[in-house]
């Protein structure tokens, strides 16, 4: 392992940012960071500097070059040797995957209606059927996970995992807009608000505002 | 593991079902199928009998469900031991599952205007500017894992991976539509439309049509 470095949006809308940055410091993986501030002209040239899918984020781990959220966290998983990210059950850890795989490519609705933004508490605005279906997605699946999986913790698999890292976003718009929850739901929300991890980004995207 | 069942969509076009169902040959495991007709009225009511996402593909094991294309092809390569399906070199992994993640929930404008059909062969529209770019996107990928991974076959990591079952869907929508391409990118769309699994895929999906 050389040198890491993770490259970042503005932390107080990078969602996909946040995911692997919490990925690394629950492994406790020490890492340097480059953050690139969003919505400016100058964004995405300062970004295909960094990253050939002209995204963020992007680790860099020496020479290599890894260009999207899972794929990080997937390879933080591999190098995090003293911490398990997945869970360690191997049909857990495919619904883990699967949770994870439909988040990255998934809730569209969600994410446009309500966009995250870490700094603020928003009034929560009137959501078409689309976006509806999707927070009861979310609640659904997070009951199922819990049920059947969280036993051992708080989180979605009982201890904490990459699925958490992959939902942070959706714990965080959830908060900021004031969504109501189911009563699991909320438990599993202020648990991951709860998070040292967490409240750092926080902190840290406040004085960057 | 349990007797597999993997549910995927009409053939044709259902290009997410047709990269767990690759991944599952190449590997050489046997499995179940079940097969959902799409774009009917029953369609959706038929996928949530088998999949809590609403969607297929879905992966069956025993009573583990699996019910994401990304997550399918991890399972399927932690469980085909005799049979690497991510490339054996930790960095070279790491890039091909960015390559996947990339086309998990990349490529829109490709995807929306070069629909998959692979029965087809069909003119090659006028094309907007940003699927364009996804096709340059795609070709510039291509060419960086063949010139920096592909010394050891004619695969994006030499050796087939799931890289390549994830980019199949592309591979075919280059040949319906008679897609221009460079040098690199030809040869490799000739070499996965070499693939007897892929051929049987295209055979069986002619027959369904």
């Amino acid at each position: 392992m050389g040198n890491l470095v993770l490259v970042i949006g503005t932390r107080s809308w990078s969602s996909w940012s946040l995911r692997p940055w919490l990925a690394l410091k629950q492994a406790g993986l020490p890492f340097e960071e480059v953050r690139i501030r969003l919505r400016r002209p100058e964004s995405r040239t300062e970004i295909l500097a960094h990253s050939p899918s002209g995204k963020v984020p992007v680790l860099k781990d020496g020479g290599l070059v890894i260009w999207d959220s899972l794929a990080i966290c997937e390879y933080v998983a591999e190098i995090a040797c003293a911490v398990p990210l997945w869970p360690e059950n191997k049909g857990a850890r495919a619904v883990a995957r699967s949770a994870c795989a439909e988040m990255h490519s998934g809730f569209p609705a969600l994410r446009e209606h309500l966009s995250m933004d870490v700094t603020q508490s928003l009034p929560l605005p009137e959501l078409p059927p689309e976006a509806v279906a999707d927070v009861a997605r979310v609640q659904a699946l997070w009951n199922d996970c819990r049920s059947r999986f969280g036993a051992g913790g708080p989180f979605l698999f009982g201890r904490w995992s990459i699925a958490d890292a992959m939902y942070a976003p959706v714990v965080t718009r959830f908060h900021t807009y004031g969504v109501p929850l189911d009563a699991v739901s909320t438990a599993y929300v202020e648990a991951v608000l709860a998070l040292p991890a967490l409240q750092e980004w926080v902190d840290a995207a406040k004085r960057e505002a």
